[in-house]
């Protein structure tokens, strides 16, 4: 009998279904983030690792090996990654910018951000530009307060950033066809000629440091696996412009709140993600809504156990909740054996949510002062 | 029997073929630049009129009685013109600036000019980036020293404005789909991103003023009439933005010395233009050997006289050369009665093109110190 098609679908535009990551990988041809590969980062570093490396979260690359080979013979690296402006900053979306910061600090290097509010305009028509531009500047905030080193940290924010990115993206523009992003991103002939043209624009960040010194600048980024036919084509386009090509570090999805594939909001799936902008009391409603991976009665799961890995709560845990790995470990066991119900589990997760949006808050107003300082408005040559 | 199809091409890309002009009017659905309409602008210009319009080489215009009637109730217009920087100017496009030189002067109104140094980069697969700048930016020079008021004259450089025209190109890339710019510019799957992006910053000059404005600026746009194309995809777009329609005054095609439809030089045809960078034994050169309507001995020409018509000398005569009526009318009775022979002619208009080259060389130098100051860096507003 055939395997059955997995009932999943995986595109920089949609998530949907039970995600089988590994398979993806492998429909990807992406390589797998095996533990030699982990204990290597792991030294680079200094000797810790991140827990959403070191718990699984990021579990695919494309070239990573060769970064750390130019890395560990003196050549430093730069971190790339960015956001799409469409409302506010949900859990998941810090979550990529916290390894980011990681990186940055472990490594000493350069971390670029890009706010896409050209994209969002283009791709959602439900935004008006004055809306992409106001979600993109408090979006820079709380991507900011995560922790970058505002000296060596530089944003393209696209409607702003245009003089600096155009020239470079003239010219991987040029490298690119209507048919290639057609097959990329599965655009047809009433596609938007902006959003046409937008993966120039993505694809110049990861060159942008090459092109500014005229030498080769290895780039790192690290993004969800639905990016990934993004990059692919930055990949295949570098050699012929004289760049490297990027190397990639790809997360699975943060599960939604309602048990969906992703914490995206497409839709008007509120409840789906835990929001910064949310107050206490809708974080606490929505986690206590949340979907598990509990059973029926209370008796059933202290006599069976529930499953962590289906549970939107415990993918928080795995996240950056879990302080520590002992602290993971006793709740996943918990969770497995029956020891530890969904609603003793919420709560206490909770306070850490609350601490965490706290810390975030206040952490943005110190940031206000300097943010718009970090935006690259000029190019750093003409051509 | 059914009338033959005519045996001509005019697109944006290609123009080619013995061109048809009043049928390739009816075939564009464009208005015929009337007499009365010409009385109407030779008064509202306070008495005279361009010879280029005066002669029939502007013959053909889009809304042209609706922008008249708005500037009679008190409604400056603005005029907006470009160029794509391949190489030097050739006479053909000086008559262009020319034209719009005179409309500045005689209507009092701002001149935007746009140098679509990234379009060339796109549209010519032998054209570096470096080469179409340095273009662009001799281009320029040439252009201004046609006479624009600095006060008045505002240049989009587009890799050089790309901040200031961005936010509203975002604007108009959202209204234009691919099946559009396919349909109107011949475009393939195989083209790349960057020239189907590049219709919306044509565009965005036309509505620049109404958007920096937060007002109704009307648009005149003097082009080659192969150019319609692009701007009736402005027209179509321009009240689902909420600006108005931009006027078109379009002109024929200065025929090529070869004899060719239009003095383009795609390909090598270097002998087809008079550029601004021949020197004086090339200007001499091309034009005793340009093509004309001469017959074969001086006999016959004698006894049948020549066909002005056809002939590439006789279409710079018109188009400026001559500098009166009574000049152009005795050239063009002398040619067709025989008693003006080709060598003749070509010896009277030879001085006439050196003092113009002589002139605009200098007036080119004269521009150099402000020229950059004319380039619009700054948006009006972020959105």
């Amino acid at each position: 009998m055939p395997e059955p098609k997995p009932s999943f679908v995986v595109t920089p535009y949609e998530v949907k279904g039970r995600i089988d990551y590994a398979r993806l990988r492998e429909e990807f041809g992406t390589q797998e983030l095996t533990d030699d590969l982990k204990a290597r980062l792991r030294r680079a570093a200094g000797g810790a690792l991140h827990p959403l490396i070191d718990r699984g979260i990021y579990y695919s690359h494309r070239d990573l090996g060769w970064l750390l080979d130019r890395y560990e013979h003196g050549e430093p690296f730069f971190v790339y990654s960015g956001r799409g402006p469409s409302g506010p900053l949900h859990v998941s979306h810090l979550l990529q910018f916290e390894l980011c910061r990681w990186l940055q600090e472990k490594f000493h290097v350069p971390m670029y951000i890009q706010i896409t509010d050209d994209e969002k305009f283009w791709a959602r028509s439900g935004l008006s530009r004055e809306e992409t531009v106001r979600w993109g500047e408090e979006n820079l905030l709380d991507i900011l307060a995560v922790g970058f080193d505002p000296a060596r940290t530089h944003v393209f924010f696209d409607s702003k950033s245009i003089a600096a990115l155009y020239p470079l993206a003239i010219r991987v523009a040029q490298k690119i066809n209507f048919s290639t992003v057609k097959a990329a991103f599965g655009f047809t002939p009433s596609t938007n000629i902006g959003l046409v043209f937008y993966t120039a624009l993505q694809t110049a960040p990861s060159f942008y440091p090459s092109w500014a010194d005229g030498r080769s600048v290895p780039c790192l980024i690290p993004c969800g696996i639905d990016q990934d036919p993004h990059f692919r084509l930055t990949r295949d386009i570098a050699e012929g412009l004289g760049y490297p090509k990027p190397a990639l570090l790809h997360s699975q999805m943060l599960p939604g709140l309602l048990g969906d594939a992703a914490m995206s909001t497409t839709g008007s799936r509120e409840e789906n993600a835990l929001f910064l902008t949310d107050d206490r009391a809708t974080v606490e409603r929505k986690v206590r809504n949340a979907f598990t991976g509990g059973r029926a009665t209370v008796e059933e799961q202290r006599r069976l156990g529930a499953t962590p890995e289906i549970c939107s709560i415990w993918a928080l845990w795995r996240s950056r909740f879990a302080e520590t790995d002992e602290q993971f470990r006793a709740i996943t066991d918990g969770c497995r054996s029956g020891s530890l119900l969904c609603g003793e589990c919420k709560q206490a997760i909770l306070p850490r949510i609350h601490a965490f949006f706290d810390q975030q808050r206040a952490a943005r107003e110190k940031v206000r002062p300097w943010a718009e300082s970090t935006i690259v408005t000029r190019p750093p040559h003409p051509t």
